[in-house]
């Protein structure tokens, strides 16, 4: 049921329809709150949209989010340049500076290795990523793509092509997550727990 | 936790989060979606922000909303121009129009009288509702408030106001929804259910 809106807040309501987790109802609901705040709010909106639009681009060289050629963390000369972490976007980036103990750097695939989906190593940033280590001085790639079985599949691929250089490979530990209860733990991890098993001092 | 995004990344979350019902993962994903998207899905939404704020107005008559001077309805002339619906909010006159039986106009007070909200008479379009009875040649007043204790406090406001005017003031009928269900029906509703009976004939 449509109901016999004025056309401009029937367009707003069909783009806001759009926008992923936003139903008729929401839609309707964010559409009032816009218009019966002061004239600035709205313009703020459109301000925001119009900067992302505008500025975000994807760094030159790792592909994370950029607003200039080189994003923030190619451009800090403190990171250690001999580390690179493969992630499969930009947020993951987030995540693992949020962490506060990498200092390396970084480069997105933009996605993984999904044959259902019709991604091959082709559609993501692999090639950029071997000419990255024929050129700058990294000793060892770490791959840090989600552990399912196209980010397994992924991990494999980019391996085979990266050992040869001579660079060492690594991937991000799996296990039981920090606080999480043994008896809800899945097979699969509980299998990596112990095969990643550590003895300890 | 705000994690470390560009600049305009993170500004267009600030004002995504500003949004009813969107909190921060939401506007994460609703900013990533925008993000991947091509631009022109970006730049439908800015327009379509633009034209409602550039476009929707309130109309001088009834306070609908408008995209001219006068709304749709007032620019009706198959309307009964001597029956004059009074509603809460815009929004409800876009309901009664769906249910397709009423043919008359609408007067929007923007509200209702609320002391705990500090809405007073005069923070509604109250006075403009008396000045069009003085002027247009309305037979009936028919109160579509919502039943609650403000909307009542509001419906006796107006009708202390709009009887001495010689015009006849109705309010819609409270009873069982239809299709709900009498064991499922608060004591209030039941209430006015049995105060507005009808004879069956």
């Amino acid at each position: 049921m449509r109901l016999d809106y004025p056309t401009s807040l029937k367009g707003l309501l069909q783009e806001l329809e759009r926008l992923p987790g936003i139903g008729p109802k929401s839609a309707l609901r964010i559409a009032l709150f816009l218009i019966n705040q002061p004239k600035d709010v709205i313009d703020r909106l459109i301000q925001a949209l119009q900067r992302v639009k505008d500025q975000l681009k994807l760094c030159i060289r790792c592909f994370n989010y950029a607003e200039n050629k080189l994003c923030s963390i190619c451009q800090d000369e403190q990171r250690d340049i001999s580390l690179l972490c493969v992630v499969e976007d930009p947020m993951d980036i987030a995540v693992i500076e949020n962490a506060g103990t990498y200092r390396g750097l970084y480069h997105v695939l933009h996605g993984v290795i999904s044959p259902i989906e019709g991604i091959g190593p082709e559609d993501l940033r692999i090639k950029e990523l071997i000419e990255r280590l024929q050129v700058e001085p990294i000793k060892e790639v770490i791959l840090a793509l989600s552990p399912t079985s196209e980010g397994e599949a992924t991990n494999i691929y980019i391996a085979r092509l990266v050992k040869p250089l001579g660079i060492k490979v690594t991937q991000l530990a799996m296990g039981i997550p920090v606080g999480g209860s043994i008896d809800y733990t899945d097979q699969l991890t509980i299998m990596r727990a112990l095969e990643g098993r550590r003895e300890m001092l």
